[in-house]
């Protein structure tokens, strides 16, 4: 696997130099050659049902989609678009902070495949997913 | 295909009542018997690139979910959770409102699956995925 | 859409050329400017469930992903490598033979996207996905 | 996790009673309480393309498929059936024996989740994936 091209300062400011990311509270809790994890920080307005107060899975799919493309970043220096994504859900996330943890599974020249899981603070497995990403787009 | 079992405007307040919903501002734009669709307001915060100014794959994803839930949900009389979601980005979404088009594919007693597409003020494709949900969950 | 940009028969040459869609009995059942059906011919050797004698997975995902690429084919001239693919069962297929129907979504310099559906001779859903593909290959 | 509840011989006699599996040379090469490693004999029917004579991408799926439904059938004495499917390509597999390796990510009462990956004899990684599939189905 390529190594790590880029400082994790930098990588994330990236991070949350998106709106959405920071408005998701984003940072970076561990940052490896094999691999990022990216803490969110939950807020009232993520739940879904009000009766269940759980966390939308739209919250979830981003979590997912984010810590799999910035698994690439820390390999390519910034995040490529993603060409598709899935998401797998497991279990319903009460209230809470959320961690994902994402890993490149393929580098390629034109698309990448990588991956990432979602725990809470219990570490308990939230959701699970992967993605293409246009990996391309970071050669420019 | 089985009919619609609830009301566009109880089913509005449904998705509305969801916290997330709320903050993408949906609403319901079209409630037939073949599908529903689901206008989303823009926000600012939605931006990923703040330079290109895109609005961020997560809401794009969280849109698809929620036409397709919501599409199963007129038939049973509720969303239900969802076991597994897929989708294709196939242009960048520019700053505006955008319309999420869901329809069943095929509804199980235990699973169901549909599809959605997302659209631009324009009518251009902008994502379009699929979904598995446990249709069983409405049966309480 | 583009244009189909190959004829029916050179199409046709072109899908049993490759061994396992010959020994899958392929062959072209309809072929327009919106899409391409695909027909299959059952054989003893394709029972997954030798009690319920049920057609197995691998067959119907090779079915989907091959009506989902010559429907891109129709449009480049040539089937691309497959890049992802996702395959929802909706229904056992019982013994006999398949069609797939196939359709672009979305053609991409670099990726396209196209979906497909597999159905029985009753005309009932067995199966239905999408996936993407490496559209950038039929250029050269 | 849960522990394996059937012995390797069973689950071989089983795997191998499904006439597309023997077809494919299915044969078990480890099985462990983390997963469970499905070798599978390369044939000529088994080509697509016929002058770059690489394995058929449905072949891959279904091995895929197989490695994960198998790693599940370990957990609850049978294979169940496949919800939906997802595969990533990630290299062309020369003509060759390969090997599926599967593991559960997490066992449902209703629905499972588990992963794959295919491997040429270098070890080199040719595709990755991953299926829902439908627990409720062994428990009569």
């Amino acid at each position: 696997m390529a190594e790590n091209v880029i400082a994790a300062d930098k990588l994330e400011a990236r991070l949350v130099a998106n709106h959405f990311n920071a408005w998701m509270g984003l940072h970076i809790v561990s940052y490896t050659e094999d691999g990022i994890e990216i803490g969110m920080k939950w807020r009232e307005e993520m739940i879904s049902n009000p009766r269940l107060r759980i966390t939308h899975g739209g919250i979830i799919g981003a979590l997912i989609d984010t810590a799999a493309d910035f698994a690439i970043a820390a390999k390519l220096g910034m995040p490529v678009p993603t060409v598709d994504l899935r998401v797998d859900y497991h279990r319903a996330a009460e209230p809470g902070d959320l961690v994902a943890k994402g890993r490149v599974v393929r580098l390629g020249g034109t698309n990448a495949v990588a991956e990432a899981s979602v725990h809470d603070a219990r570490d308990r497995l939230i959701a699970s997913g992967r993605g293409v990403y246009f990996s391309a787009a970071a050669k420019s």
